[in-house]
């Protein structure tokens, strides 16, 4: 079913350049030509620049000074996978991602974010105030330092390494901004995008032409500001392909759990997308009759909010595999590719 | 700060006649006298029909065909709250929720639910079929089995009983039906309203007129197809007052969160609310800035979906206690309600 | 086919004191006694304060200050339909609506309007500035001016009047703040409530408990911030019932158009709510199948917005009597009231 | 302050071949090599293939039969403006808009449309039937003729042919389906784009790329069931540019009105962004503060609503000249287009 399933993988290094000029990194997905070809399975040894291509530097650096709007959200990629076509469903296993330094910024951005008026839901207010806070990263502590900018106060918080965007080219010969998700992922920002975690993305181009990068060290669910604990990455993973099986809106896959999600406006649309989406998928894992998958999904789903802060708002619907009954997924790429992530690391 | 705090509570005992035709019942909240009237602190020992009005006997009761849509979603009360007056905050903290009967059902409703067309979101499609769905109730397992109806595939679910509807008059000399939340709760259908968390509301009226219902044996987050695992439920509950501190949104606390909702459409008016109210809570609690708790809730906040079925949708804000450093949340009434708690089973 | 059709209508006049307490009015849509009862059909002559019960006196008062948030929006009535029973369609022809004064106010209100945050669509930003608008009505000229606050700027506007609240007692028991609109009516906010126009609105309890309010001297379509030129009305309507012909949401009916209403949220769901509407009204009146009334609809429909700022937001669709081919409407109740109007002038 | 602005327009004519291949046309704003150079002003003499590719030649033609769904809503151009820059305007005024064939045709395409579940409003029902309807256009009476599929109903309608379609290449780089709408233009679809009327589009990259199609015979306000009356059109238009004038969304200029879009989700979001836009707009041209404006749109705005069918949904807001006293709008660019416009008919 997947190609070279009984070969081991190729090992693939690509270096990301910190001192790059931001002009010189990848904003789209779609409309960049490939830097690199990959055989499958490979394993992928990268990076990925923050957010702010790197722009922020102290606290004292505020986004609008320091940032070029045209320059944010730079994608490390994009990757040609070999056998990749239309139809096909790229494997995405992150086998390990750790923060490249050992801080990140958040900071708030004008009119971006869910608190505040933007420029679609356009208001005649002020904006908020601009400020940027700076996370220490214990990494013997596995944990993130907030440190609030008027008072003392001062938390630890677990270190929870994601990825926000991880996608492929989109279909109907569209380029889109890094900065917005949909069906061919993008800028989801979805804490479950971590380690340990197989992400299934639908192919619409040949090669699928695959990026990702908007490293966090933790977010919460929503990304209620706009901005996560923002990082540059270093990151392994496993790329694979799944011939012949198409995947209409990314899907993820943990130990536990299958997902998927939804990406759109307003945010009850991206509820619906994740939870039809769910309702066939168990309907077809488990031979369920649409309205019975319908009635499971209604009592087993879990919910958890990507982000209200994007140019689409994302959704994830969650359901324990336990709920299946050990129903097959995606042929078991996800268990093949947790066995091969032990021989990597 | 709460009346009779040093006094232990009144026991107060208020018997449901399962058998009593639904036109006796009550459907909203506002609009009604009061059955009973308690001091605070109460213990509430007392029951709630289910949803249905008890109207479901077996999988072969359809809804359209056995319940009148005017007695849908029944409550038990309301009850007048002696010294409760607008401004002040009552305290509902449930000692108990545990099923009335060995079983539950769940269905579906011609054009009810998030993956159907609706009477607002109102499209030209047929309804998708009609169907129940019998859960049987294992209290030694603390389990409830889920059986397909168009195979034979049969699975058992974790027990976890909550109430979807608890609130209080509304404000404004409104009268609003037991099927839609809003701020002064009513049908907000989240999970986290389970045995072990006090839930806040702000009072409108004298007295308060609280009540509630829709027992659900368990839900997934959304309550995707509009009904839940509806079982009555025998629930024991302590109320008290917090007084002339008003609470503009319901919140909930449990041992380890603190907790606050939004009731509105689209769902991201949902999100906003929970999320300001969180952000000035927590303001509140700490003493940071309005700009440095949105950067906290940000980073820290979960986001459990409530539900995107009712004439409003609900999401529920959720920050772990650990990240707000020992700040004493609504006068210590959690903990002190918590130990009362102790004091009743 | 309607009540005492064939008989010469009764005249009521109902006098409104305008120097009464404000919280002596009635602000909600049932749960009043109703003051008069009316048999059908009668002509009523009559009054109504405006949505700021006459608070306001000069460009000096601002809402926040001389307004009671509890005493906003007073309606005129509730009167008892003889005769209206749930099932029944209340027919109200506005035969005339003129300014009490020579004067109307229009304001902005913190945190209300299509242009700011509001208490649903939650922001952390400040409010808007406050302000009052003076506009002089000039009755031989038929325009209303607007003047600048900030600026010289003056202009003449067509004078337009209308009610923005019109409705009766809503169903399921509910009592429902004169701010909100919904299939019982209430604050749709439709520039196209004129005289010369017919609602019609369905009758959900036992003498209907019809009442109206909110008397805009103009307003532009979404009344954009919230507030029209506000002024109190004098008003004459033929109050009219149809047996046994049961309307889902509020219609309206003129000379040149039939339209429909459809009040909720988001405004997508109000666009639904009417385009359903009139394509089942169509497909009924014409004998067109639904796909066939989808289809003249979506070539044929005006779809002016009524308002973008209330609880709910409300859409009207509006097709040209000259597509439906001579087809009778509502049993000619519309000419009938058009005709007895010019015998009540 | 415009180019060329003393001389008189280039005549450019621009075939477009009614026989090609569906593959061989243009379906995206951005990603495509432009076909012509034009100077400004220019007077372009072209057509349109309609939204179908002209695949649909009969009643009998469905779309999910004859239509290959990567190639739909082909456009004319793009078109390479010289001297159009990031931070110009791009005038294009419509000479005329005729219909290329005596007949258009409209259909119902499974799952898109206002009144039926969508790929984004995702639900578990059946799709509305698929079906061709054909309108005989007649040019002596500038009427269409709507002719039901199951009943003998037929009705003329007027003749107003105008583009759904209009726009530039988007900002950051990105490609965008001719079918979605935004801040370049693209699939607005509203009735205002008609001729006599000038669109204004904000440059984003050099040359602008402007391409147009989407020929409507006729259409109603929301384009409710996703298709128009659609057409073949022979188009005359002139294009100019303001120079160093930015428009962040599209503006549209006739006799008596200004107009603004806005195309997002939800629809109230396309009203925000329209009436902010107009707002800012109007301050601008008279002078007059922005709570001002903000209360002067509230008085005068007319809002019909475009599309609530396409990805992004579109409003427009409409103020009569009239309010504006004399304002000069766009340098006079429109009066001027419209004076040259009478010299090429």
């Amino acid at each position: 079913m997947t190609q070279g399933s009984a070969s081991s993988p190729d090992l693939v290094t690509y270096e990301v350049d910190f001192e790059a000029d931001p002009s010189s990194l990848i904003y789209t997905f779609g409309g960049v030509e490939a830097k690199v070809s990959l055989n499958t399975p490979s394993v992928l040894v990268t990076s990925s620049q923050d957010c702010f291509a790197g722009a922020i530097h102290s606290e004292h650096d505020l986004v609008s000074h320091v940032c070029d709007p045209r320059y944010l959200n730079p994608q490390t990629g994009p990757f040609f996978i070999n056998g990749a076509n239309p139809g096909d469903t790229l494997c995405v296993h992150f086998v390990s991602i750790e923060p490249h330094f050992t801080h990140g910024f958040s900071t708030t951005v004008p009119f971006f974010g869910a608190l505040t008026s933007t420029g679609f839901t356009a208001t005649l207010q002020q904006a908020l105030p601009e400020m940027t806070w700076r996370y220490g990263i214990d990494f013997d502590e596995r944990s993130v330092r907030y440190e609030a900018k008027d008072s003392n106060f001062k938390v630890d918080l677990p270190l929870d390494p994601m990825h926000g965007t991880v996608g492929v080219a989109p279909p109907l010969g569209e380029v889109r901004s890094s900065l917005t998700p949909g069906d061919w992922g993008g800028n989801m920002d979805t804490p479950e995008m971590r380690s340990g975690v197989t992400c299934y993305l639908g192919v619409n181009v040949e090669g699928a032409l695959f990026s990702f990068g908007d490293g966090h060290a933790r977010q919460g669910e929503g990304e209620t500001c706009g901005v996560a604990v923002e990082t540059a990455m270093d990151t392994t993973l496993i790329l694979d392909v799944i011939d012949g099986y198409p995947t209409p809106w990314p899907r993820l896959e943990s130990d536990e759990f299958i997902m998927t999600t939804g990406s759109a406006r307003p945010l009850e649309d991206a509820f619906r997308i994740a939870h039809t989406q769910m309702v066939h998928w168990i309907a077809e894992l488990t031979g369920l009759s649409t309205m019975d998958a319908y009635q499971l999904v209604s009592q087993v789903a879990l919910t958890p909010i990507a982000n209200v802060v994007d140019t689409n708002y994302t959704v994830v619907a969650k359901v324990p595999k336990s709920a299946l009954k050990g129903a097959v997924v995606m042929g078991g790429a996800h268990q093949r590719l947790r066995t091969m992530a032990t021989h990597v690391r």
